[in-house]
């Protein structure tokens, strides 16, 4: 130890940019999670975030899960696992999304961390530079920056209040090999109380999506977070029980139990598995066994079920208070989604209104949102429309909040700044 | 719901081959996890894996840190939370390592899934198809198996016994220049307790190596996942001490804390330090919150280190035992390296034995090892030596296993089968 142990000296600053990855040129954090930072002040009613209700976390249930297994499992549920996932969990996924119609079985799920990490792993196996996605528009802004970062291009297919026009499909599709050459890697698509529109698609729209998948030889990745959170009506049938065979599909339990644990999963044909396996090894070996091993229980215990019903309620009751409120407080012209379930609705204010221009007005009215041009990955839509999320405010916040957001469009409406 | 619900029916198998990204091509599962499979006999001593040993983890602790947590800062701990990490958690690391040498801030500090998916958001920040990575050979396979999936290549530096010989790397990096006519991307260096060879880089080439780095620009990716694991012998200062502004250091809890927490983080310099929490961000968000607070806890209560003292006791005695038993029980021309610390050393048996032809026939004797052709990123060298992990098997078992194996050596050297 003879050098200069001074660690508070001046360190000099290379220059890295001659250093990097091509691919870091496309990519960019988060404008959400940029924009979350200014909403954090604590006196903003905040409809920007997608987070979870914090005090409904089954906190009393994963205490007893961490001391149950600490107590019988411990060395295990510390100790490295199978890159596939911690196998009664598995079970138990296969089990439950059996009866939800999803041809799962353990063999077919792999856990991952969140299901952030599911997109970033489909980008590693199936983008390559240049190649297309198509999404709808607007579209979930994790999978735009997961597939950004494999220099994927984006067609988009608009979404109106029945979700995406899937008759559109096969025009995107035509449209990429035109351009291209080469057909688009996969469809992304949100079925149930979409992020951010809030929109779900009929039966009828999944079956001639799947219909048209099958003749263009197009895999589907089904995104599903929020399909437990249903407030109101019958569940739909998954795409990925009517093309099994082409869909990769994904759950969370982000939203049902708690975020914080990162815990996500892929269903998909067991002939792809070992693809996803191999990618999941070289990110990061495997998802945490500990978190697994919580998950496995609560669920084990029939803990799960009852906790979504309690939220079922609490959050419709959340998202029936902000339809009110935007009934009573928002001017003539605007108009907005009414979401079945999850956690968003889609609103549009009266032209010539700019959502993004009105943002930081909004901020100084202590209240957030987020602008709907985040939401187009090719920033071509969304400009008079925002998303808000109902989820995590309580409903007199919510009301004040929709309340001050209403009062903000009608003095812009009339002139005033 | 009109489909056919009947999920067991038979699914059509595609052919995804076609869908899928080049970069698959490069992607295999790990060597040592497929031959873990084969090691899991519970009948098998396996000097195989790189396990922590089980039975010594911080249950108590861990289990103090959940309940205290979840009493007090249950909704926090279990919610979405920063890209960046922990913050408390980030100062401690950063105290911590200021003491070893480290120029660290929380500023500078990135919590990882493991420091395993440090090896992937470099690659993801660093690596374009066709560049080259230097490293040792023999290497750490987690690294190679990281950058593999981002269609790297390697140029390698051979080890001898005290680990990278540094004064060949300028040969290295002018032999990748001369091939591609540009630089490698970075210089990949585990300095102490090697995984697999067990060997320590003397401080006269760290300084070597940070005096090259800086003439050629050339960054430095310094893994240090066993450096708190010394047995013998004094701190070494790390390279990031000496050449902080192009050394990315990566840590870990894997090894002194638990390896199911999935917890390791990136150390880099500031304006580095955007770039891999945009790459982060599209991976997974953010690593699991309730594992950082679990980790905060324990380090906060002054925990880890009274444990990591009682791991260097156990894991000193379970070396010791097997460098005795290598002693006792090996021919006469094997060899194996005497590591200062860590989980490993490395052991070549006489010619002409080949030690992959010899390892299935190891485990039928229920012994087993990692052939050291696996960690030749070329696969250009090792076919005389192999892994011994001394940390996870009990003392008397590392006698039998090193006998079984020794026996196996010297009948084989006298021409039995």
């Amino acid at each position: 130890m003879e050098v200069n142990m001074d660690v508070h000296r001046s360190v000099p600053v290379l220059d890295w940019e001659p250093h990097l990855a091509r691919r870091t040129a496309g990519m960019k954090s988060s404008a959400i999670r940029e924009l979350l930072k200014l909403t954090q002040q604590p006196d903003v009613i905040s409809f920007a975030g997608g987070l979870p209700a914090s005090e409904l976390f089954p906190i009393r249930e994963v205490d007893e899960a961490c001391r149950y297994i600490l107590r019988t499992e411990g060395p295990k549920a510390l100790q490295y696992s199978a890159t596939e996932g911690h196998r009664p969990l598995k079970e138990y996924l296969a089990t439950t999304m059996h009866k939800y119609g999803v041809p799962a079985s353990a063999e077919n799920i792999l856990l991952t961390n969140g299901s952030q990490q599911a997109l970033d792993l489909i980008g590693k196996i199936f983008l390559d530079p240049g190649d297309y996605v198509l999404t709808g528009s607007p579209t979930y802004l994790g999978a735009i920056q997961a597939w950004r970062a494999y220099q994927a291009r984006f067609k988009t297919i608009p979404l109106d209040d029945d979700g995406m026009q899937v008759e559109r499909l096969e025009e995107a599709y035509n449209a990429v090999v035109a351009e291209t050459g080469r057909p688009p890697k996969f469809l992304y698509v949100l079925p149930n109380f979409h992020n951010p529109a809030g929109t779900t698609l009929p039966f009828e729209r999944r079956d001639y999506l799947a219909e048209v998948a099958t003749r263009l030889d197009l895999p589907v990745v089904e995104d599903d977070p929020y399909g437990e959170l249903r407030y109101e009506g019958e569940d739909i049938l998954p795409i990925c029980t009517l093309i099994p065979e082409r869909t990769i599909y994904l759950g969370t339990f982000s939203k049902t139990m708690t975020p914080g644990l990162r815990l996500g999963w892929i269903v998909c044909p067991e002939v792809l598995m070992q693809r996803f396996v191999q990618a999941k090894q070289g990110c990061d070996l495997h998802t945490g066994t500990f978190v697994q091993y919580i998950a496995a229980d609560i669920c084990q215990r029939g803990l799960l079920k009852p906790h979504v019903k309690r939220l079922r309620e609490v959050y419709r009751e959340r998202r029936d208070t902000m339809l009110d409120a935007l009934a009573e407080f928002w001017p003539e012209g605007a108009s907005w989604t009414h979401p079945h379930g999850g956690l968003f609705l889609w609103a549009r204010v009266p032209e010539p209104l700019d959502t993004q221009e009105l943002f930081h007005e909004a901020v100084r009215e202590k209240v957030a949102y987020v602008p709907g041009i985040n939401f187009y990955p090719n920033l071509d839509g969304g400009n008079n429309a925002m998303r808000l999320n109902f989820s995590y405010a309580q409903p007199e916040l919510i009301v004040e909040g929709i309340r001050r957001l209403g009062n903000l469009l009608k003095r812009k409406l009339q002139g005033g700044d």
